[in-house]
């Protein structure tokens, strides 16, 4: 019935897709339905305010667009700029990497800014680029906000100051596909001109809907914008937006309703108490790594990500092996390493729709597979430092108080 | 918990997204997965296999891209053409023109070959074309299979002929959203270098996915296509498909556990049984506007389309209203007119997972909404002449003989 | 994947289990919780209060017990009853006869009273018994309300009028199986003193929760009744509702959230509403037969059933081979004729959550394997008949409005 | 839409209703059907031969009853027993008590055997009555596998062994509700004359199937059964099966798809490996009750549970609060004492579809939670002594070799 069978539940610990709330799952539990009644629209028009919020935005304009996360880079980019234009890219790991392979194939002329991997964007470099561009012939900054591969988050609030610093007209644009609706993030306080994230990540979804949310200024650019693009272009878009039928082509049903019953779960709990869940959650967890005796792959505690731990083995053992191992024997899905680290990290996602109990599983899973690829993990070691943590610091279900 | 509930099902004929078959949304009921692990790449190999029986090609390299229709198409201009070449191009309704709207803002140079909304794509034309063109100056060809719009379906065995007797190389791109699955359609046979389609139509799944069938042709001239592109290009798709972890980007998990019992339920019945299934719905849909006294929108019985019918409507009456009647009152979510036909069409889309009574409910609600927007129908009438044909030609459910 | 496939939706017209609306399935569709948290009790408290609407009472005591119909009658038997105790009961078909034989197997002293299998239940005959029975040797009335084997109604009111007529004290149980949620029911006006019906029925649920609601007397008489019972008896119950707690043993969780559910959808549309629909779509299937040239099995209008019509067939005509017909060629789910009517009636059950074309799509099958048996039918014409009535008679959806 | 909510998943630690596998909550998330068409027979006739391998019995006739495991014990008794039969019935803890206080208020004639609770069933005693019962007047012995409220498992081979010493007839009635499918049963092997469970137990269904196995001696007896009975008469069924319709009154049509997943998954995993998951997951779970410094409410090794562990905790704490604390701040359900253990003892359920690192998630629960009402636990000790017992004895998933 099911392609690969294990008893149990699967434990699900890579950083996308996560977990759905069974809510979400039942909410999507449906037949298709007629995108041009009354009906879909009035939803969405309420979705658009809504989603929003997500981004902490009140003058962003977001488009719910049927790809994925590459899709939500390739919207913001072909968008707002023009074959030729000048980019600050910060290459940090896997996914910034391939975000910057994108913006070149897509004939932008991109300033690479390289930084080893486990350390965050190099900002001064950013600085001084910025410092010497009197011309303005940057265009555009593009800064993933939490490298994936990494576990690396960046700090835009600083990125917007250097901006500031220069008062430099470049556009702003952000992945935040692992960031948002679990990290602290303000498109409006931060100035960021082009925001975006992925259904299958913090809004804990099926993969299949690219948010991308624009500032006024994006769409500003997006007139003059000349990338050409039909399938990724706001204009479509915006033109059904006027017209109230919103849909320039056929959305998923399915993920509307998922996004209605999402939205719903984090306003519910408060999206707040989300980040701060994902800030409790990120803490246990490199507490874990700690006390197994091993090291995190983010060099920096200022770039600690609270939605991806990369944890760094010992050059004796092969980190894909315990990543097999896990899903092998203890049913337990954790992230690779990619690239340049790939066989020296794994991964541990802990964003999205989880909870204390779920993670500690998860750890406890990751000791015995430690364990079983030969490292000398002392068994409840990393559970015991976690839990007591989570134990002085998780609040009670607001629910059922 | 739903925007808008009625009492009873929703009768969906819209031609598209259509009814999803329960088996179908019982498979997509699920939590996300891993997408890195063994079992989705296994799995994908299986379906990539398994799709190109629905495309009848066995030299075509299917891909499963993250969108809608609109994305599909884009896919498979950009993947084979460079921008300024010029392309043949027919337009006979709204998605055509929809699709030539994007051909032109792809920069490519469009000969726009139109028609009345209502006759199929003209063949002499294209001949004389290909005949003067013998610099091959034309690229491609471009043709809806089955025009959504005015329910016309074009003839591609006669646009392989024309070519093959101009002996002209251009490659021969065919929008099949509407017809694969449901009509008769065989990619190797017509020499179809492109042929594409979407989740929601005949394969009844959610919308998400576009399924794109390259001939080898076809992935030759990628090599040398100079359209921009990087989430919508083979390329990325070809180099996974080689490692044998198969996708680029996150699939949709739920889409594919999805395709895949899709294509159980359409193999289980037989793909000429579901054809079969279409051309009677198609039938006897067409016997039941004749004897309401209306007439088809396509203009001779050649374009007759098995898939989708387009009604047109006395010029006293509007057609939107026999839409919202019907949805208001009787739950049945029929088609508008679009663009030029609109006000004078309603359509009712027959594809899909359907059967003979789903159908005849819905022709029963057509002659309630026409009676209650005053056309003077006779009650019983259509659904009479639909019903005595049907129970003439419907075989036994084979699992129950 | 399914047990036995058919393209296209199942057409669900047996008198039960009915179809179940989608947002019910969506409800259900979960896994277990512990049942002794605080969330299930508080849930329980409001279903209770709730489900009391449905039966038209304030004063009756809902118990929602993990059984099917049958089970519901013993539980309003062996609560009630003591062995040996006098009760008349009506036979007017199948089901009436099926609740007889367990009285008799519970050793109660039965007065059975039969009418013609098409006919009500004769309340001459009750007048009559009631008279001569001044020393109250009969402790209780039993009749089915709905008769679901003949589509008989019988009228409670004029039962509850001869009772008092007499003052007899004796109790009034009804078996309100296939007429409670659908029918005019009024448990309080009436004086009922135990009302019953089954999840699967008119509440378009899964099977397995059986409805009894006990009057004042009927609890009263509980305490003194001598039946053996545990399982079923109403004692547990009212201990567990006395101390918060609600349940005695295990329910199913997810009936609790099927139930609430289902109630949401009654109430938004109205239970009055739901009442008018059931009486429209009885209506129209009645006037279909008539078109069809065809009897109902039920005798008189006084008695016609707006839940299950059961039409009789010529005698030449095997009714079982337009049921067996039906489901092997139209995927349409008929219901048998029973015991004394096997043969000679098929019944259409238009029950539950159903609307306008569903119920037409039913009547275009029916005319099809009528013509299949060799019954001389005129295509439309039943269909014709009931779309005319119900196109002059369907309101508005409401929520469409 | 849920009516507690809370971040993350439950974590359902109850000895029932217990976790659903999700190919099982899928195989149920489906509307009713027709169970008299010919599908639903075919189905039940598979599965009444597969549910007897559960049972470890080929002369086995089952029964599958709409109704919980009150209801199957109800069913086991008044089908093979008349009012005043003498039994002997071991009193050990609350569900042994239930069914106790059923045998006598459905008028049997019952020697309680009762033990400490936390003790197991007193089989000496059970040898003397029989020796002395040279007359034969014990007509049934009753006994509960594993005392759910305890965690105490009875020697089912001992008991048959006493009886054939004594060559005594009395029918071996086993409620085997929190057993079946999970520790080693044998119906067959141990002459056991009505088996019984529920589908919400190891099965790990929702609640609504009882599950009844009658040996040939059973089925004799009840032919002279002198129990009033109706709809748990096996008669009934028997008259059923004989037909080929196999119900004599509305099954749920969910519950029938349910079994068939859930018994597919069991033969798939084996249903040896199930009771050998069960087996490592109940030595993992006392592992950490003794690193913890707990007690076992068990008192010997003999009686251990690998279904559901009952835990001791100190005279100063109230368990009750420790069940409560885990389900408000962790959303962690947990058992709680019943009866005379209330607030001495809580209960971790290890039963049905669970796998290590669920339970490991649990048991860092339990510590958080001990944490949380003053016992001075170290965190990660239980976990620890757990985990490195499962990553000794865990075999690989076999699908992933």
């Amino acid at each position: 019935m099911d392609y690969v069978y294990g008893p149990g539940k699967n434990h699900l610990f890579v950083p996308g897709p996560v977990n759905i709330p069974d809510p979400v799952i039942r909410a999507m539990n449906r037949n298709n339905e007629d995108y041009r009644s009354p009906a879909i629209p009035a939803m969405t028009k309420v979705l658009l305010e809504d989603v929003k919020k997500i981004f902490k935005t009140t003058s962003g304009t977001p488009f719910l667009i049927p790809t994925t996360g590459t899709g939500a880079w390739e919207s913001a980019l072909t968008n707002t700029l023009s074959p030729g234009d000048r980019i600050v890219s910060f290459l940090i790991g896997q996914f910034s990497l391939l975000w910057i392979d994108q913006q070149q194939r897509l004939n932008f002329n991109v300033d690479v800014v390289e930084s080893d991997w486990g350390q965050g964007a190099n900002l001064d470099i950013l600085a001084s680029k910025l410092a010497e561009d009197t011309a303005h012939t940057i265009k555009a900054i593009c800064i993933v906000h939490n490298e994936t591969a990494t576990g690396v988050t960046n700090n835009l609030a600083k990125v917007r100051k250097i901006l500031d610093d220069y008062r430099h007209p470049a556009l702003f644009l952000v992945d935040g596909v692992s960031s948002i609706c679990a990290l602290d993030f303000r498109m409006d306080e931060w100035g960021v001109d082009v925001a975006l994230t992925g259904s299958q990540k913090a809004l804990s979804l099926p993969t299949g809907m690219g948010i991308v949310c624009a500032s006024p200024k994006a769409l500003e650019a997006s007139k003059t914008a000349k990338s050409l693009r039909v399938f990724f272009d706001w204009k479509d878009y915006l033109k059904f937006y006027q017209m109230g039928t919103y849909w320039p082509y056929t959305p998923s049903i399915q993920l509307l309703y998922g996004l209605r019953a999402a939205l719903d779960l984090i306003f519910e709990e408060g999206l707040e108490n989300v980040i701060a869940r994902h800030t409790r959650l990120g803490k246990a967890t490199r507490l874990a790594v700690e006390a197994w005796g091993l090291k995190n792959c983010t060099q920096k505690e200022e770039w600690f990500s609270d939605t991806v731990t990369a944890v760094l083995v010992p050059p004796y053992i092969d980190s894909s092996e315990i990543v097999r191992r896990s899903w092998k024997r203890y049913n337990l899905s954790l992230g690779l390493g990619l690239n340049k680290v790939a066989g020296k990290v794994f991964r541990i996602g802990h964003l999205g729709h989880m909870n204390e109990l779920q993670l500690l599983g998860c750890l406890a899973g990751v000791e015995m597979a430690l364990k079983d690829v030969g490292y000398p993990v002392k068994m409840g070691s990393g559970v015991g430092a976690a839990s007591a943590y989570l134990q002085n610091n998780t609040p009670l279900i607001p629910s059922r108080i």
